[in-house]
């Protein structure tokens, strides 16, 4: 499957926190990290565990800048 | 200003290309790129041009995982 | 590749317009209609054609209820 | 009222879940399936419950793409 | 129809500016401005126009805070 | 740190609620709400409580209308 979302970023699972509907994941990208907030099903579903590789996806649109 | 957005990655800005209302901007993370789709006119207000350095902001409710 | 997203449905491009930066992509489901806004060059990317099948990708986050 | 949002598909409440903040909601559209995560303040105030009628709606910048 | 976005603002509209695929609407809010960015056929199916009354709605999971 | 996105409006902290991942926190703009729900961790990270000032920050591409 190829998606139409610009950003997919290869990184590694640091860590996972879950709710009763809502995951957080925090992954790192050599030095850097990214926290995604998924559901807890996807989250079940993927199976995502800390030391994972993973790769984080975020469309263009959602992506603010600052300077 | 302190922002509630978890993600701040800091890059170069790679290309820009622009329309009569939106904007593109490649951020370059170190040999992984983000692409960032704004408006035309706060691209403008930020003055944002290749080779500058910039920082990518992501709501965390906006970042999907993939394995 | 599995995809956090958990909203994936299968479809068919019905018309698709273009602009210098973003795409605008109708997908048909049996009757009702999904529009897409992306990025010109993913949309390249994908190589997107009416009558094609395809599949439609939606956050949960990003999906609201009306009655 | 009437709304910009592109997206709007008329489908069956199939399941509920509440947290303390969030709530996620399962819709059946013909065999394929939407979930969409909303505030559990708006899922009271709508009044959402299995069987019901409901119209899920998406902003067309929020639909992705895969093939 | 009742919707789940927690956020309904009634305003009046400033500005419009419209592209090929995109519409870029200012709205006022009594000196603070809201910009949308929607298609240009969902500008076009509302009908809207500088000086009308129009309501903007924000999903609860869009809105970043800073302090 | 200046930020691209448009919507940056000043109010005031109504209302708090946080659950193990989520918080969700309602902003007065004299008269009118709007509400954010963001992490738990940025919420503790900002240290917002009831009475302060904050601003509310939204991407015009995450912003509808209606009429």
């Amino acid at each position: 499957m190829e998606l139409s979302a610009r950003n997919q970023l290869k990184g590694t699972v640091k860590n996972v926190s879950t709710d009763n509907i809502m995951a957080e994941v925090t992954v790192d990208f050599g030095g850097q990290e990214v926290v995604s907030v998924i559901t807890k099903s996807s989250f079940e579903r993927l199976g995502i565990k800390a030391g994972q590789p993973v790769t984080v996806i975020i469309k263009a649109t959602d992506v603010m800048l600052a300077r």
